[in-house]
C-alpha cells in the first residue's frame, strides 16, 4: 500500500505508538506484544497490528514485536529519525511555555529559531535563543530553510502570521491560537486547542450522565 | 442511532465544528452550507455531512444549516451548554499559560481552583486563584463535585497525580506531560503533546519529499 493511501487516522496513532514505543525501551524492554501495547495505550490489540500492517510486517504472530525495531521504523516512517528545525512565533506565556517544554528531546524536533513583534521581548534570551523581530521572520525562514513552525500569538494575529509562514516556505504549522487558519491545500495544521481535548471528553460525560 | 455508536473519531471532529461555527456566529453569518464550512476546515463537505447525519437531521439539501441552530446542538451533544468547573494541577510555566489561555471563555470550561506542591508556588494568585497546596487536592475536587482536570506537572510526578485524580471523582482528565497516563477505563484522557501533532504532519512533508 503506497503511503499517501493509509487513512489520516491511522497515520494520528503511529506517534502515540512511538512515544509508548519510547518509553518501553526507557525501561529496557526488549519485545512487546500488540497486547501489552493496547494495555499501555487504552486501543485495542487488532487495531494496532492493522495500523502496523500498512507500512509491513514488523512482528512475529507469537513473539511479539521487537521494540528497538519498530520504534525506528516508526521513526522513519514518521520522517523524525533526524531532527527538523522549528521556527517559534510568539514569545509570551504560552510561547514560554513551548520553550521550557521537556517533551521535544530525541524525538525529531529543535527550535531553532523565536520571533516576537514586542518591542520589550524583541533581543531577550529564552533557554539561549534570542528573540527576533517579527519583520525578520519570512527572510530568516527562507535562509535557514526551515518547513515547520509553531504559532503562540495572539488569535487575532494568527492568520497574518500563518500566510507570512506559507510565503517563507513553511509547509507544516502547529497552531497554538484558538482560531482555524486558511492555508493553502499542500501546507499541514494541526491545533493544539485544550478546550477541543476537554470537548471530546465531556461528549462521553454527557452520554454517560444521560444513560443513568 | 444511540450516541455510544457514533465513532470516536467523529466526536472528536464536532468540537471543530463547533469552532467554526462560533467563529461565523462572531461574524453575523446567519446560514452556512456543508461546502462552506469544509473550506473553513479542510475536511470534505460529504464527511461534513455524514458526521451531523449520525445526530439527527440540522439542515436542508440546498439551503445549508442555520448557524444558530446547529451550534446550539452542537454545544448540547458536547455537553458544554453549561461550564463545566475544572481544577488545574501544576502551577509552572505550563499551568501559567493555561491559566492565560483566552479560548476557555464560552466554550464549556472555567478553570476553578489550582494547584501545586511547590512552597513558592502555593498561596500566590493567578488570575484571581490562589494555588492550593497538592495535599488538600483529593478533598478539594470532592467537594467541589469536580469531573474534569488539566495535569500540567511535571513527566515523573504525573502518573500519581492522575491516580489521586482518579480516586477523587474525576473522570477526564487533559494531559499536558508528556507521557502515556494508565487510568481505569470509565475515565477519558486527552493528550496534549506538541511533538504528536509535529511527527503526524512530518510524515507527510517526508512522504511528499520522498515521491519527488
Amino acid at each position: 500500500m503506497s503511503p499517501s493511501s493509509v487513512p489520516d487516522i491511522v497515520i494520528g496513532r503511529l506517534p502515540l505508538y512511538l512515544r509508548a514505543l519510547s518509553h518501553i525501551t526507557g525501561d529496557g524492554q526488549k519485545v512487546i506484544s500488540s497486547h501489552e501495547m493496547g494495555e499501555h495505550l487504552g486501543i485495542s490489540p487488532a487495531q494496532i497490528r492493522k495500523d502496523l500492517s500498512h507500512f509491513g510486517e514488523f512482528g512475529k504472530q507469537g513473539t511479539g514485536y521487537i521494540v528497538d525495531h519498530l520504534r525506528g521504523q516508526l521513526q522513519r516512517i514518521l520522517g523524525v529519525v533526524q531532527e527538523w528545525d522549528v521556527a517559534l512565533v510568539g514569545a509570551g506565556a504560552v510561547g514560554n511555555a513551548i520553550m521550557r517544554y521537556g517533551g521535544f528531546s530525541g524525538r525529531g524536533f529543535r527550535i531553532s529559531v523565536v520571533f516576537d513583534n514586542d518591542p520589550d521581548k524583541i533581543g531577550r534570551r529564552i533557554k539561549q535563543l534570542e528573540v527576533i523581530p517579527e519583520e525578520r521572520m519570512s527572510s530568516t525562514i527562507q535562509k535557514m530553510g526551515i518547513r515547520v513552525a509553531m504559532l503562540a500569538v495572539p488569535a487575532e494575529h494568527a492568520q497574518e502570521v500563518a500566510k507570512k509562514l506559507v510565503e517563507a516556505g513553511v509547509k507544516a504549522i502547529l497552531n497554538y491560537a484558538p482560531v482555524n487558519l486558511m492555508v493553502p491545500s499542500h501546507v499541514h495544521v494541526q491545533h493544539i486547542d485544550p478546550v477541543i481535548g476537554l470537548q471530546r471528553m465531556t461528549y462521553f460525560l454527557t452520554t454517560k450522565l444521560a444513560q443513568r
